[in-house]
């Protein structure tokens, strides 16, 4: 898997999370399998074009949008390890 | 197929085509097949968000704004087909 898919599945469960919704939540007004959500936002499944379409809407905001949430977490990690290098230098 | 993949796919090839590229070269550079990248291109196959990011590395842009490529065509489409609506009644 790569950085973008897990933290794509992280932006997943944090905007799922701003809503104080469940996994069944979200997956009920995704019409998505609750199971499916959970390895979506391990990153252990790899969403479709649909399956981010479907969950964007349910979250009320763009498929780009929450693709770029997943974006802005892999950056901030890829900062966090560079720093952990530079101190261990 | 939602709107979002058929214009997605048409974002797809517009983006190839500002590099005058075939879609050989987009299959090479992306490590994709040429075939599935023409089924993306025409909205019969729906990317994965890994064959998005391939897709995105390659052309040189974010995922996102891939995404929001396609997203921009489809409502350009949506408002197009209010005008013809609003014509006809």
């Amino acid at each position: 898997m790569t950085t973008l898919i897990k933290s794509f599945g992280v932006a997943v469960r944090q905007s799922r999370e701003a809503y104080g919704w469940s996994q069944e939540r979200l997956a009920e007004y995704s019409d998505l399998n609750r199971s499916y959500v959970g390895e979506v936002e391990r990153g252990d499944a790899i969403a479709s074009l649909q399956t981010i379409e479907k969950l964007a809407r349910s979250l009320g905001i763009t498929p780009s949008t929450l693709v770029m949430r997943g974006e802005v977490l892999s950056q901030a990690n890829l900062v966090r390890g560079l720093q952990l290098a530079a101190i261990a230098c």
